[in-house]
């Protein structure tokens, strides 16, 4: 956990692996990178980092160790089923130095699931889990995901991810939330450029970004001001609307957080 | 360009760095990896890795050198823009230890594109362009992208981002293209992984992977085969369906490439 400047805001950062084939190839389009991401928003965890690797283990290994030095968590999804391709517990272990094996809780869970007989030898892979590791619960196809240090190794099915990361959040340590507002004009992001930029060398305790779009042919621009001190904030805010309306704008809000 | 075992194939490899803040925050989905993905297996460049990096400067750098480093092509998307937060293109000279001013060709772009007196200093930030480097159209809005080296620095917008890749892929060398098969069937995940996980074994040649799916309450299995070699391919899918047939179920296929 980091301090910010003057050892006022609590930051607490994570970064996702997202680990497939299917993804690179264009197969799959990845849905639970922006899920997460704006999950770990509310919860005051910050998403430093995302990264798509194939199913090849010395990249994963490679990647899961670079990541969990640099953050304070990182999430996987993928590679967590009964197939050959399905390697990411196998490299979590050998990233952590660890020895893998199916582990009895994982097993009794899969073998409450199935109907007897079913419980394949493929099935059983899912219960292979690194030494150390606390299980996370699977409610939808009982596999469970797995937690290693700071490590949060969770299933690629974005129905699955979705409630793994639903039962794991709750577990984990926020800090203080990046409160954000966007303020949104239909002036050209080129005619505001150079007093937000102004307005950000006089807030530089708040992140501004700039979002141009074009809508029905009309050039908008979304400006999002992000900062822990809600009333820097709220000033940064009123001060965007005054630009905006000098511009000759006519300034609105979609979301106040 | 790395020569496959044998030497048969010939295999070029690409990165993708998705530059900004929105990403990583949830307020915005990418849409540019998914699209960039599909068009660079058509054009038989293989996206090895995809990174989303926030708009902070040593983060940037240090991951175009990294990448640019260990693949064919690297492409960048977002902060090309007018405003403070758009850095990339500083970013980039400072990777490459180049210089960095208007370039006249990518102002003379933006003189043509902009009424008499709209070009503003932070529009003409715009025209910025790492020396050496040689510009990529865009004709939506102009302001161009940019490649220096391997590395294609695109705008962050869908629209402009798909333009620049139109104009781009014509110019790059391609490999061998990794032709694929989909073969699926109503046939839960862990009913196939035994035998296909034998089949990977007989086909090491042909990769494998195993997406599972639950449709109207159903468990089905795409199994995708990829191989730039045909004969290799269509063998291996054919005993896909031979398999998927033996454990009673009756394989489709929706794509042929």
């Amino acid at each position: 956990m980091t301090e910010m400047q003057g050892g006022k805001a609590k930051i607490v950062t994570a970064a996702m692996l997202v680990i497939g084939n299917e993804i690179l190839s264009g197969r799959t389009r990845d849905a639970n990178m922006h899920f997460l991401a704006g999950k770990l928003t509310e919860a005051g965890i910050r998403l430093m980092e995302a990264r798509v690797v194939p199913d090849v283990e010395d990249t994963i290994v490679a990647a899961v160790n670079e990541l969990r030095g640099r953050y304070d968590y990182v999430f996987t999804s993928g590679g967590i089923g009964p197939t050959h391709d399905d390697i990411t517990a196998d490299c979590i272990a050998r990233a952590f130095g660890v020895g893998i094996d199916v582990q009895p809780e994982a097993r009794r869970r899969l073998e409450a699931h199935y109907e007897p007989g079913m419980l394949n030898a493929a099935r059983l892979r899912m219960a292979r889990i690194p030494d150390t590791a606390t299980l996370i619960d699977n409610p939808v196809s009982a596999a469970p995901g797995f937690r290693i240090g700071n490590v949060l190794v969770m299933a690629g099915v974005p129905m699955i991810f979705q409630a793994m990361v639903a039962s794991v959040l709750p577990t984990l340590t926020g800090g203080d939330r990046l409160l954000s507002r966007t303020v949104i004009c239909q002036v050209p992001e080129g005619a505001v450029a150079e007093p937000l930029g102004a307005l950000q060398k006089e807030y530089p305790d708040v992140e501004m970004g700039s979002y141009p779009a074009f809508r029905g042919g009309k050039a908008s621009t979304s400006i999002v001001l992000r900062s822990t001190d809600r009333q820097r904030l709220d000033a940064a805010a009123g001060r965007m609307h005054e630009i905006f309306r000098q511009l000759g704008g006519e300034p609105v809000e979609n979301e106040i957080v």
